[in-house]
């Protein structure tokens, strides 16, 4: 942590600065719109990959968290996280084994399933444990990627059923195809009818076996469309906390033009190493600590509104300056919001966290770097 | 390290391996060019992060490596790596503090400048330490990055050497818009045009400076091409060693087709966990083990031939099988060419190390993340 009040623009960069105040205020709002609609959050943490962040969504009133992969939820335990859901299948024989080993230590562990070879695996090693896990049935809603298509999910939970070890709690059904339509509503119409996909599995399910209460689903770009189906019980929402420039380009409820609700909590610092060109400088940041996905980064902060960045490399970035203005002198930090928060924050180490400028803090991205 | 021999398709995935072999011979070859031109290879370590892969080219030759950032510098000095050339300029009074401290314990190292502003700072820093140091002149040739134009070059070395703390040990010089050039005729053409820029400038400084005596040049691309230039007297390659798809794209002097010389000496290992789909499964490599740039990345190995990787969201890649094939099973591992060595590399925190088939060792990614 820091030793005495230091300003963010002196930090050393590039490095990932974390607005306390926009992040409580996006956690809140996400958190009472939950709540309002009666409906539980289970905030994504392969987004912000920080146990310490994990935690404020709790405190301030999630379940739990989800994980993408075995290793996150690793981390997540060894920081005492509980409530924890796994959204991708596991599905080799070593996966199921750091899985079980988990669970024997926090017993509230979920993890999606989506193929009889893989909950067979499941099945036996539990049982070689004398142990029994909750599972969801994964359900592909369109986006093809994981997850057992409709038609057949009620075969595939008539067969998780048959497994001794294994208690179906619900569904999860992602239709991560829609978070980014521009439009909300045919974003809304496209989030519906994926849904609805998924409905009747869970309704069915829900009728006939007492275990089944959860249905998954969900992200930040259609978190208030979602509220408002009747069978979603919670929340996955992921990058609500962090924000980048991808999804504040979409459209909201309040305003067709940008996406309201979240503020960009997330920055990334870089600094302008050199300045021999004619309308650009070149700064410190490229691939390697800006990843290259979903759009250019933004330049933020006063006197630097028109600048646009631009990836120069694996170590650089190119920054134009618009008209004829001076360019910035070597040393001046420049503050950027990210254009993918997951991919970017999974570069870093560390957040430091601000209170304006202030530097008030530390938070380790301990889940950086878990793939597996 | 392994206590009893593992085979590689056991570990967990998504995990980099580096085959030993490729590995040595791609070491050996480039060195073996270096020599025999008679010039000196100082190899860039921003491409494999890895102390323990410095040192092996230092064993084969190398006069040391090059690091991109002051913190990749730091990690090498820690591990015991001396002859460290930093390609970038070092900027700001706080980076500038830290190369100055990293100086006191590593007296051979070196670092490139490129303008008035970030050399007043270099060498006031180090005459209050009572210190000096080497320095190249980053020289502008055609990149437009960092670096002087050439027009300004002789202008800003007078001003280096009329600062009492800086030895000018001679010029940098990186064509690196032209090392993918796909033909090795015109990539020939356009590097020996661009290099024609700063030899000039280092034939005058040569002429009048004593310590005037390297010229750092060249990229994989190119090595066999700048190895012609008489003025050229080091080499500071990098994606040699490890290699990836986009180098192995460009033709070479021996076929148009391939980029002959170096092998694919890393490789990164992907299972199937789900298969629900037609014609494709989902692997659990995405854009945070498998940096989107450069191409795709190309499975190999025998049985998987033909199949095609893309990415498929964060966490996840699409693997299409050619015609109507059986579908890999889940927990088949797949071994995928990465697309961009470096950016990829740095999303992992060990190479595993095989012998054909066998993992024989573990090194650590130690610069990994040094992105300041």
């Amino acid at each position: 942590m820091m030793t005495s009040a230091q300003n963010k623009y002196d930090l050393d960069t590039p490095c990932l600065v974390l607005d306390l105040d926009v992040l409580d205020l996006n956690l809140q709002k996400m958190q009472a719109a939950a709540r309002r609609a009666g409906k539980t959050l289970r905030p994504h943490a392969k987004t912000h990959k920080c146990s310490s962040l994990a935690r404020k969504q709790i405190e301030a009133g999630a379940c739990g968290v989800c994980a993408a992969k075995v290793s996150e939820a690793e981390a997540l335990v060894k920081a005492g996280i509980t409530g924890i859901l796994i959204t991708g299948p596991v599905a080799t024989p070593k996966k199921i084994t750091r899985l079980v080993d988990m669970l024997a230590a926090t017993p509230s562990l979920i993890t999606v399933v989506d193929h009889r070879d893989s909950i067979d695996l499941l099945d036996a090693a539990l049982r070689q444990r004398g142990m029994s896990m909750d599972v969801l049935l994964d359900v592909d809603i369109g986006l093809h990627r994981t997850g057992v298509r409709a038609a057949n999910a009620l075969d595939l939970a008539d067969y998780i059923l048959s497994r001794p070890a294994l208690r179906l709690r619900g569904v999860q059904a992602y239709a991560g195809q829609v978070q980014h339509i521009s439009s909300y509503e045919a974003r809304k119409a496209a989030s519906h009818k994926h849904l609805q996909e998924a409905v009747p599995v869970f309704r069915e399910l829900k009728g006939v076996v007492d275990t089944c209460a959860i249905f998954s689903s969900s992200g930040t770009g259609t978190f208030d469309i979602d509220l408002t189906v009747p069978e979603v019980t919670e929340l996955q929402v992921g990058s609500y906390a962090c924000m980048d420039t991808e999804y504040l380009a979409i459209g909201s409820a309040e305003d067709s033009t940008q996406f309201a609700p979240f503020g960009p909590a997330l920055r990334l610092l870089t600094t302008v190493v050199s300045r021999n060109q004619i309308g650009y400088v070149t700064v410190d940041a490229g691939l390697k600590s800006l990843y290259r996905d979903g759009g250019v980064p933004q330049v933020i902060g006063s006197g630097h509104s028109g600048m646009v960045y631009d990836w120069f490399g694996d170590e650089y970035g190119k920054v134009t300056c618009p008209g004829n203005g001076e360019l910035p002198s070597i040393g001046t930090v420049l503050e950027l919001v990210v254009s993918h928060c997951d991919p970017t924050i999974n570069l870093f180490d560390r957040y430091y966290l601000t209170k304006g400028t202030e530097v008030v803090g530390v938070w380790p991205i301990d889940l950086r770097g878990c793939s597996q």
